[in-house]
C-alpha cells in the first residue's frame, strides 16, 4: 500500500540475521500472525544496534521505539525461516529512522520504517544523539532510500 | 511525532475492551515490551470485526491487516490493565482503515493507524467490501478524525 | 492424566484473576495455543505473589521457576475470558509449591503445579524463606490438596 | 528438582532444531522469560512431529498436548541461539510420551516430558495410534530414558 518499494529490496540492507518461525507464531487464520513478524523486526533492530553498541559504548545508551509503520505485503506459513535486513535510513538530532524487510526466499514478506529515540536512562527524555553513535550507525545505511522519507 | 492528536482522544471511540497486562508483556527494559501493545490493539481490532460480523455476516468474511503505524507515546509497566478503543476511519473499495489507541487510565500510551483489506477466502485477492458490512461498519466511526487522513 | 483432581474444582482457590483471550493466542489449530495457557497462569501467579510482597516486603524478593507441571483437560477457543485461580500447596525450606486452574467459566480448562525457589539477587543461589514471607502465603493455602504432593 | 538427569544430556536425542532467542522472549526479570523455553520446545516438538507425518500420512493426522513438566535449570539471556533436541520415550495406545532438551552450547538450560494424544479431528476424542506412525516414531527414540517413565 504505502510501502516504499525500495525498502522490499535485499540489496538496500548490510544488517542480517534469520529467524526460525515458531508453531506459536501462526494464528486461526492458519498463517503467521502479523505480531509475529513484527517480533523478527525487533529481533533484527535490536541485534543491529547491539551489534553498534558492542563496538564503542562508554555508557549504556537507550533508544525507544517511538513509531512504527509495517506493510504486510503477502502471507507467511510455518514451517521455515526467514531473514530480516535492517539498516539505517538517516538520523535526527536525537532519533534514528531505520528501514527493514523480512524475506521467505525471494519473496519479500513485509517491510517496516521505524523511528528510536534516545532517552537518558534516568529521566527517560530524548537526548541528542552522541557523534561516536551517528558515525557508528552510518555504516549500516540502507542503500538506495530517500533521506528525506 | 507522526501521531494524530484526534486518535490520542477517549471521545473518539464507540468501541472498548479492556485487557489485563501479563508479566510476559515485559521486556528487560523493565517495561511493556512493544509488541504486547501490538497484540492489546490486535484484540481490539478482532474483537470490534467480530461484533460487526456476528450481527448479519451471510458468509464468512476475512479481513486482513496491510498496513499499521503506531506512535508510543509513553512507557506502560506491569502490573495493570490497559483499555483499547477502537474505530472506524474510513472505507475504501475494498478496504477499511482504523484509529486506535490505549489508555492506562487518563494516559494515551499509543495510537495506531491501521489498514484492512477483504480478501476472497479462496483466491486470496481483494474483493469490494459488500455493503452491508459497510454499513455496519460506519456504526463504529471515529469522532473527530479526518476520513482523508 | 497425572491432573490432580482436587486442583480441577474452584473452590481450592483463594486468589483469582480474569484474563481476557487474545486473538493472537490462538494457533494454526484454530484454538488457543498451550503457551498462551502457560501465560495465564504465569499472570495469576505473579500476581498472587505481588499481592502478598507488597504488604510487607523488607527488600526485594526472587522467586524464580523451577518446574512445572500443566494438564491440558480441553480446548479453550477466542473470544472470551477465563479465571486462573491461584494457591499455596506448601512451602519447603527455599521453596514454593503452587497449585492452579484455569476455568473457561464451569469448566477446567487446564491445571498446573509449580515449584518456585527462592533465590538471592545477587549470588543467583537459593536460600531459606524468611519467615514473614511464609506467614503470607500460608493465606493462599488451596484447599482440599495433599502438601505431600 | 525432578528433572530426569537422562534428559539433560546432548547424546539422548536424534532430532535437533536451532532456535533465535528474540528480544521479545526476555522479561523484566532481564532474563529469557519461562514462556519462550516452553516455546523452543513447542517449536522442536511440531518440527519432529511434521518430518514424520511429512513421510507417510495417508491422511491428517492430529496430536494435542495433554501434558507437560518442564524443569529449569539455568538462566537464559539475550542474545544468542539454543538448541532443541527432541526425542520418543515410549507410544501408549493412543498416546506419545516426548523427551526434550534446550542447550546454550553446553549448558543445558531446560528439560522437559510431554504426552501427545492422537485425536479425531472430528470428534475431539483420542483414537489408537494407527501402526505407521509408531513405526516412524520410534525412529526418534531417546537414548538411555526409561520407557517406564
Amino acid at each position: 500500500m504505502r510501502a516504499d518499494s525500495a525498502l522490499a529490496r535485499r540489496g538496500a540492507y548490510g544488517h542480517w540475521i534469520t529467524e526460525r518461525i515458531r508453531w506459536s507464531d501462526t494464528d486461526q487464520f492458519g498463517h503467521v500472525n502479523n505480531l509475529a513478524i513484527s517480533a523478527y523486526f525487533e529481533t533484527g533492530r535490536t541485534e543491529m544496534l547491539r551489534s553498534v553498541f558492542a563496538r564503542d559504548a562508554p555508557r549504556r545508551v537507550l533508544l525507544l521505539l517511538a513509531h512504527i509503520a509495517i506493510d504486510y505485503l503477502g502471507e507467511l506459513h510455518w514451517p521455515g525461516d526467514v531473514d530480516v535486513g535492517t539498516g539505517i535510513i538517516d538520523c535526527g538530532r536525537s532519533s534514528v529512522r531505520l528501514g527493514q524487510a523480512v524475506f521467505s526466499g525471494a519473496r519479500c514478506i513485509s517491510t517496516a520504517e521505524s523511528v528510536l529515540v534516545h532517552i537518558d536512562e534516568h529521566t527517560r527524555r530524548s537526548r541528542e544523539l552522541p557523534d561516536w553513535l551517528r558515525e557508528h550507525l552510518s555504516a549500516y545505511r540502507t542503500a538506495g532510500t530517500s533521506p528525506a522519507g
